[in-house]
């Protein structure tokens, strides 16, 4: 097999032809904040925004996995192609880059049309890694019809996939409570659909009721709710067509506004997280800020003058 | 009614001698970042560190502002006098400045021993405001024996309260099944101790038996399960015993060290905030990145084409 370019340029062309190797190490690049990922997301960035991209989010436990995989095979079922990227801190297949590679919907492993690919949340600060909207760009400019981002929620940390995709489907199992409850405070961005995985489970129907309240009944502000089962992938294709009906309702033009919005966000969550790490370095190796840390953890030094001088190294003033 | 001091050190020294209305200031400065803030939290910060600092979380609906109540009273029922910091975006209570000062819990409103503080989250990156920190801090300086602080928390982002406080108590109603599957993942922070809230619902033995399951029975490390009730209050007792029981088992040593670890993990999100809020003017008002988010929003620049002017704004470079 011959060595595959290190050359961005020519990386981001056999990206555009979708060739697997070549998308695997371009995720990788942008995922490891490679030296030449900038010049290799300005080469591929004419080609990406033809994809559908879809997020799937949900509290842990709610049978995102299955409901990943039976998404696929609907998708795959109507003649598209379909890359995705999975982040998850729960997932064992999360474990960044040595996992990193490693197709998770074993089924699909020989199936061209299915590129699978799972990241490490790393605990990033800012939410949603600037790494997997990269990741999902690369999956979009490679020609994949539809790219699904799966991503674990609960609560507000949901708000950034809302923004970056152009339909997010969240997952409920019956006895998701603390979502409803989100729900219903307000505190959770509303999906465009709900899923309500696992159907078979008892207490389903108490659970759908007090759902369908939470969710309230305005045709033009109610996500659609489906109710699908892990056995025989039962209302994926139900599933799909809500995904299909929201994505037609907000158009062209409102993807392309909701994609720009969520793109801003996570270019000043991406600044946000950089300074951060700059502020944890100077923690770590530069001395005059060893020795301020050093009267914070003695209680001679409060915070806000820790701050101002990290700030100030952050800044390049000091 | 004499006007109240705006120099930092004459406020500081009415906050330490335990005014009322100079501890509201002191907080008002320390949430809105006023510009003398630095220096009053400089010369509060010798009497800093007295307090029990005891944090109470979790999801929206789990009976936090109930259980909140009935602590305040415990607390106050053992002749200590406490004060509370509640950052809850889903109440009422919390709108910022305007209702900043709002009392709460009116049948303490007349109570000397008790002060309440609610504070906007106002979506901050970087989870537990800073602001919260100090304005804790200021309570702690004013001689409260026990401070408050109660947020929502739901899965990940409970994790910053845990290094700032004390003890963790973690609230959850029978029904918490994304909670409890958090806890399960591994995604959840174990708590210090959980008030299993509202033990008069529906489902509360099933529940019992799913969040025994899901905290372990290691005696060392699993979390003490105290049962609530809003009816007469019934448990507070037995909670907040078993609140004093962790913090004597984690010693004076052990709170030192995660109240230091957890304010540098803190100053550093703060930084991190503060640059995000650099970038973001620069998008608003500066005329050379102005041109770059157009280019972005006609997808003729890449996001990591923008993130590198914006970095660069930031660390004042160009």
């Amino acid at each position: 097999m011959a060595a595959l370019t290190r050359e961005p340029e020519e990386l981001a062309r056999l990206v555009v032809a979708g060739d697997r190797r070549a998308i695997a190490r371009a995720i990788s690049w942008v995922e490891d904040e490679h030296p030449a990922a900038a010049a290799l997301v300005a080469a591929i960035w004419p080609h990406v925004g033809r994809a559908m991209v879809v997020g799937l989010t949900g509290p842990p436990g709610a049978g995102k996995s299955t409901l990943l995989g039976a998404l696929v095979r609907e998708v795959r079922r109507r003649g598209c192609t379909v890359g995705v990227v999975a982040v998850d801190p729960s997932s064992p297949f999360s474990q960044g880059a040595v996992l990193g590679d490693r197709v998770r919907l074993v089924e699909h492993d020989t199936d061209a049309a299915v590129f699978f690919r799972s990241m490490g949340s790393r605990g990033r600060l800012g939410g949603i890694a600037e790494g997997t909207v990269l990741a999902a760009a690369v999956l979009d400019a490679a020609g994949f019809d539809v790219v699904l981002i799966e991503t674990v929620g609960a609560g507000q940390s949901d708000i950034r996939i809302a923004d970056l995709v152009d339909v997010v489907v969240l997952a409920l199992q019956p006895g998701s409570g603390d979502s409803v409850q989100a729900i219903k405070a307000g505190v959770m961005e509303i999906p465009d659909v709900v899923a309500l995985t696992k159907r078979d489970l008892p207490g389903v129907d108490h659970f759908r009721s007090e759902l369908r309240l939470a969710l309230g009944t305005d045709p033009e502000r109610a996500p659609a709710l489906v109710e699908t089962s892990a056995v025989n992938g039962e209302g994926s294709a139900e599933l799909w067509d809500a995904v299909l009906s929201k994505r037609a309702v907000l158009g062209d033009d409102g993807v392309r506004a909701r994609r720009a919005a969520g793109l801003e966000r996570e270019i000043v969550a991406g600044v946000a997280a950089r300074a951060g790490a700059r502020a944890q370095q100077a923690i770590d190796a530069d001395p005059a800020v060893g020795v301020a840390i050093t009267g914070l953890r003695a209680g001679h030094l409060d915070p806000l003058a820790v701050a101002r001088l990290l700030d100030a190294r952050v800044r390049g003033e000091a």
